[in-house]
């Protein structure tokens, strides 16, 4: 391991955050915060740190698999450090457990919070909470551009068999031009969303944390009451449509801009992500009943909304859906387990790993009734190559163990009924935010203990890095030379 | 399709349950019960059927394995249409809904039954009832040998790969051979059983009645309160052992009696199950208060009780377990889904399939690591070919996704809160019985619509058929020539 590389990579990091702290430093000043002097100490302590980490020489080497790896998760885990320190000294969350519980929600673009009074909080401190989401989604899509397809984790390899166009098989020539075509439309995304969040009657202010908590799928609010604060039909559909939006592949934006519509409609995963996310609207939508809502049109609103905001793993909420039928609450249960797209800015499992499980079972009805058939599996189009298949399978059990065991062991540090433990488990570990139970909407994560608010901070970078690039520094296999 | 020996075979079958028909006949006689004139009329009524079926002419051919898999999934289906028989005629259960999902539960060794006051029942109807069990665990034996293998099912391919010695691969040859090894082993246990039981304190007929759910893993038994009826720890830890035994690959008791101790040894199943009922147990133990029992080895008894009841899906109770603290029913909760092993009377997933799923797991941390390494995957020190593992991955999603299919629709048929919809999908589909809320222990599934009657009869079918023999038949490439 060539720790010196590392060091260096992470001060660069680190120097990255020192910047970003910037812009709400600018939000205090103009509202003459309280929190001005904490956005300040916060530049001078990170800039601290991170200036000789990133004076280190320039390394000769390249960057190996496990260099690459231990960046990711210590990099992670030292902005969302450096992140928490605005909450601590502005005295917002005086709790350093529950200031760095936020600042890795934020940035994981969970959205789980620990503030029971969010409104009571200085502008600064609230922007900075949301661009933790708006910078979480850019991270991630960094991230499977550059550092995943080293670690050979399925989703991935997916996202590239996916992508002939943007996304070149050798990552290192052409990354830059990736990584461009990806962030225009990142801001693409953000910039249209926020216009028409302000022209539907938003202040500037709440346009742009509401459009940082929808693109990066991260779901923080500036309001107790998430968007239920917006009385708004249209507020509420730009919303929900962008949501949909953030979790979709962002290489097919690029391909829509070159007119090849025929990518699009070919991809196989977007189809079944938008199958899911309307079935799911259109079935709450009938099972709620007129005590629920008063018209028809305001029930689709209600049901789309949350069935994409928890497909999507973003996690707003305009309802108390925990008052509709029981029928409603199961979908939107499982919903927490489906994920966005791969290669958007969407967490929790992904869609395309779902759709490589439905082929297996087809495959495998096939390989019974013609045991000699020669047959492969095919995902938008393209043969899924046995190694991703692989890949994709060991995902989805490492997912379901780690839920098992997290929701087991928070049942037994909370003593909460078991839909509580389990949605908090799914709720952090899928990057989600609300759940059921203790953490259903209109809740907040203050309440748990501390054992239980470090699990859950792990659960979400875990869910974050996709398992294996967490899981990795766990074994003694990576630690041997 | 051949449907002329697939008739024959079928009439066969049910000429065999006319046979079995005559065993709760005697104990309608011998306790001159109101039920005598059930029994002989559903003899005369199922032989009625069953001659001239099996009267039809010897096939030339040999069974091909479309054939072979509509005889396993019509032969379950009429069986339990005709096991039925007695329930109706008898007035035990008026309605034929009730009275086929009685007899599914019996003969899928499930154990859930729908009626509120057991106890007020003939004699005749309960051994019957219990009876059904016992057949089942052996029909499931005789499936796992004859017919599953033609079907290329993984559970199977693992069992087969276990078992070199008494299994043949050549299945048709030594067929018998195996087929008498496993019954003595199964006839084996019952006997034992059943003198444990009666030396115990049981009169005869409560041991057999118990003994029969026991090593079919089934559940019923002719107490309200099942096997807290009983105030015994003898006759707790024996039932409680015995459904660990019956949860056992019934080949390794012929490696035992071969004096083969290192194959038992070295089987990566048995350990595996072995380990998860007694870590379950023992946390279960500790988390239990000195409020809910009074001695350390009581909360043992009833710790470890459950934990077999639900890991190998029999289902008998000793307590009321929704009194245990959250933590001790999250883990039987997701016992529900381990399921006994490969090869035994036991429900479920099975944990070999657990097994090869955790095995990919490490597979992968491998592969990150050391991306041109060659690995294969090992159980019990046989390398596992890859279309084994495909084979049980599928099973393993289809599992899922049947499971979450049908929760989401049994709580729109039903409106119960999450948590009973779940476990009243898990505990059908998985065999077991009884299981959380509106299905709690106490509690029967008398209250259930009778669509959500249906549902459950299919799950529990679904289940005790390893999924594919029965899905196959919904495909349109099944029926095409």
């Amino acid at each position: 391991m060539n720790y010196g590389i590392v060091t260096k990579v992470l001060g660069n990091l680190l120097l990255f955050e020192t910047a970003a702290f910037a812009l709400p430093l600018v939000v205090a000043i103009m509202h003459r915060g309280p929190d001005i002097g904490a956005f300040s100490y916060s530049i001078l302590i990170t800039a601290a740190v991170a200036l000789p980490m990133s004076r280190l020489p320039r390394p000769k080497s390249d960057l190996r698999v496990k260099e690459a790896l231990l960046i990711v998760a210590l990099g992670w885990l030292l902005v969302s450090s450096f992140g928490s320190l605005p909450f601590l000294l502005s005295g917002s969350i005086p709790s350093a457990m529950d200031a760095f519980f936020e600042s890795v929600s934020g940035l994981t673009t969970t959205g789980a919070t620990i503030i029971d009074d969010i409104e009571q909080l200085p502008e600064g401190i609230l922007f900075w909470r949301s661009f933790m989401h708006w910078l979480g989604g850019m991270g991630i899509l960094v991230l499977a551009l550059a550092v995943l397809p080293m670690a050979g984790v399925g989703g991935f390899h997916i996202f590239k068999a996916e992508s002939p166009g943007p996304i070149s098989d050798k990552l290192v020539p052409k990354l830059k031009d990736t990584a461009k075509i990806l962030y225009t439309a990142y801001l693409g995304l953000t910039v249209i969303q926020g216009l028409l969040l302000y022209f539907g009657g938003m202040s500037v202010y709440d346009a742009l944390l509401h459009t940082f908590g929808t693109v990066g799928t991260g779901g923080f609010s500036n309001y107790n009451d998430s968007i239920a604060a917006f009385d708004s039909s249209f507020l509420r559909m730009v919303i929900a449509v962008f949501m949909v939006a953030a979790g979709v592949n962002f290489s097919l934006y690029y391909a829509l801009y070159q007119g090849n519509f025929r990518r699009m409609w070919r991809s196989d995963e977007l189809k079944l992500y938008l199958l899911i996310i309307m079935t799911a609207a259109l079935l709450i939508t009938v099972s709620l009943q007129a005590s629920n809502y008063g018209s028809v049109w305001e029930r689709f609103q209600h049901a789309f909304f949350q069935a994409s905001s928890f497909t999507t793993t973003t996690g707003y909420t305009t309802t108390d859906y925990e008052q509709w039928p029981e029928f409603a609450q199961s979908i939107l249960f499982f919903l927490m387990f489906v994920g966005g797209s791969a290669g958007s800015t969407g967490g929790g499992i992904k869609v395309v790993r779902w759709l490589v499980a439905g082929k297996l079972i087809g495959y495998e009805l096939r390989k019974i009734l013609h045991p000699r058939a020669f047959v492969t599996l095919h995902v938008s189009g393209r043969a899924v190559p046995q190694e991703t298949i692989t890949g994709i399978v060991a995902f989805l059990f490492l997912y379901g163990m780690i839920f098992v065991v997290s929701s087991v062991v928070l049942s037994l540090l909370e003593g909460v009924p078991f839909i509580s433990a389990a949605s908090s488990a799914a709720a952090t570990l899928g990057n989600i935010g609300p759940g059921f139970g203790v953490i259903g909407p209109g809740e907040t994560y203050s309440h748990f203990t501390i054992p239980s608010k470090a699990l859950m901070s792990l659960l979400m970078f875990l869910g974050r890095l996709e398992l294996f690039t967490f899981f990795l520094l766990f074994t003694p296999a990576f630690w041997k030379q």
